[in-house]
């Protein structure tokens, strides 16, 4: 199991009209921080893309604690876990700061596709780098 | 019960550099399917929030099926229905069209905030006209 | 000289915290106008982007008259000419609907690269359906 | 004339099918960069807005030199200057990091309003720290 932190800022762009950040922009911060931690392991999305390889989300769960609002300050952490001999589980955090009040709890699911085929993580050479 | 269902079609900037649907993007065609539903009703999401009372998503789960691609059509489907005092539940598909796959299938559960404070959906007068 | 125009409706996520639709969604509303009036002459621009073609946007100009709010109706308008050898314009309106007031004009200039490199839109083919 | 720079990395869900940053992604980093500065003299947008002061753009112009990648540093700067006695300019570039390559110029025109009527800045107490 390995843990990633990443820090952030809530930009006014991402609230909405009622002056939170929208429920689908934690999704963005989700993401961003799964990509950096792969790419801090060599993991390079985009380039795996480009050879026939794309790791896809098949089930996201997102429990929402406290609103963001502007100019908050936050991490996002994630961990990472096989589930059976395919999937692959991002679990995530969102942490405010530096109070470290929890804002969000989230898990993803994802498989990985080889030329659009499901493939066993475990042989597909690019991701061993999970450690996992 | 009550469903309510709304067409759309992929626009370009939604996709991502795999070209398909960003994961994010979803939670946009779910949450405006649920507002335009309760419009609708009469349930003016924007003026609620003027008058302080606020429907605040406190979970998501997403299993996603299929990736809608460049120009797809599609449309999101919505029941709601009522979970314990004070959690309202909305259920919703998203559909291919014209070939009806299943592409997201969604479970989104929210509270009602009267000045910051939860209040039962069922002693809000605006959302009464939910009839759950 | 060709004219197009699409029909929108503003959706909440849209707006921005001044219960506004934020100035960077006008863009999102301009480019998928510019792209399904490029579709509906048979300019695919995902399709080009695998053939190794893109348009890309060299600048953009915009003049905002009025703000759009939650749930407004409008259409977005095109028009395409020639500037020069090398580039494309396309000037748009957005106009409220049904009172027809003048949202946002914008100009939008474009040039093609092939493989990377410049190319004259007359001598791709798959650009002549503009008629330009 | 005051001058404010900000970093910032390409995260990839602002990416497109082309694997480019979108052109409307921009508009996100402009607009976050000028709050950020207009935060640090003092100015606090979201709260101005409660106090009945709105900053609306009116005009935006943005040349395009080259194009953000994934995980491309940049950042992004910005100077403010008066145009007439009602009008405030914002003049940004983006510039990616290291090499210094300019990749955006813009220029954004904004006026105040207050209670929704067009106010001189300079007749604006909470502006005066623009120092225009």
């Amino acid at each position: 199991m390995a843990i990633f932190s990443l820090p952030f800022e809530v930009r006014d762009y991402e609230l909405d009209f009622q002056g939170i950040v929208n429920n689908s922009v934690y999704l963005n911060y989700l993401e961003h921080t799964r990509h950096k931690f792969m790419y801090e392991r060599g993991i390079d999305m985009t380039g795996l893309h480009n050879r026939g390889i794309d790791l896809v989300v098949t089930r996201i769960e997102m429990d929402y604690k406290l609103s963001l609002r502007s100019r908050d300050q936050f991490k996002v952490t994630v961990e990472v876990y096989p589930e059976g001999n395919l999937r692959i589980v991002f679990s995530q955090q969102i942490i405010r700061l530096p109070d470290e009040k929890l804002i969000l709890t989230a898990k993803t699911t994802g498989v990985c596709l080889r030329n659009g085929k499901p493939a066993r993580p475990g042989d597909v050479p690019e991701l061993q780098k999970f450690g996992i």
